[in-house]
This record gives structure tokens, sequence and C-alpha cells, in this order.
């Protein structure tokens, strides 16, 4: 199965979830992807189960957003990670629930 | 105790390696974040055991280097995930020894 990707619109952020289906992904696969576009005057959070490198290369795609964060279900929130706004400071943690 | 950095300077790309000594990592450590300096005519790749978080900033923070990968020990190399150069795809996998 092809990774799939699910958008959920906040007013602050979208909230980028990828689910592999509970199959494994190979490096390879990284080539073909297709990540849904973003508005790119708000955030995005990137969430989703898998490997690091899959995260790596979302953050990187998503670089042209106002900022990245990745979820950590653990702080219960997005970790920013690159910004280009003086609002955030990477190392916020931005809640889920916007 | 504080992140370290050291870094392995291989033919064709940087290994830079966090240690986070066991301890956990807060957020907010990303904001005095003070990754070592690579040679930006090079790749990098970035390998240690911490969150995904983490990782994404120090991919964020190395876009200036010619691409940039991180360490899958499963795989036993570097995954590409971002590329300024024609000779390396997103998801190709950079052995270690170099």
């Amino acid at each position: 199965m092809p990774i799939s990707f699910s958008i959920h619109e906040g007013e602050k952020f979208t909230l980028v979830e990828f689910d592999l289906g509970g199959d494994p992904i190979s490096p390879e696969e990284l080539r073909g992807l297709e990540p849904p576009e973003v508005d790119a005057r708000k955030g995005v959070v990137v969430s989703g189960r898998g490997p690091i490198w899959l995260f790596g290369a979302l953050v990187h795609h998503y670089h042209y957003a106002l900022w990245v964060a990745t979820h950590d279900p653990r702080l219960g929130g997005g970790v920013v990670v690159a910004t280009h706004t003086p609002t955030l400071t990477v190392g916020d943690v931005v809640p889920l629930e916007d």
C-alpha cells in the first residue's frame, strides 16, 4: 500500500498525517512521495508513525510553509523545527487542539 | 548534560553524530542548539538516538549542505532526505563506510 496522507485545516496550521497502513516503508518510496500541498501562510504539523527519514523528507518538503513541526504524541503537540515567523521559535510546542 | 556533537569527515559526506548522554531532551533545548558547521560541498549524515523533532531540526539546519541524510541503523546507512545534487536522489541509501 502506498503512503496515504490526510490533512486537517486548523486556524494556524495544517495538520498533515501520513499513514503507512501498517506496512513497512522502504527508502525508495520517498522518490514518488506526493505530500499534499498546504497553505504556505500557515504552519504545518507532520504526524504519523514512520521512520525518521520519512519525517526528514517531509520537514524538508514543507520548508515553504510559515513553520514546520513534527507531532510528538508524548508532548501532546507539534515541536517546531523550522520557522520563518518571529512569533514562533524552534522548540516551541504547538498544541494540536488548534 | 547538553547535547554533544562529534563529526567524522568522509570523502563524500560529514557524519554528524549527536549524543544526549542518555538523558531525555526537552524541546526548548532546540533553541540553544549549536550543531557543528560542515563543508557545504559535501553531504551530511545525521546520526544519533533522539526524538524525531531533533532530527527534524538538524535536517533543516543542514539544508545548506549538498545533501542531507538521516542514519538508519537497520539499513546500515544514511537515507537521503534532501539533495541539491543530481548524483543523489531522495531515498538513496548511502553506506556509512565512506
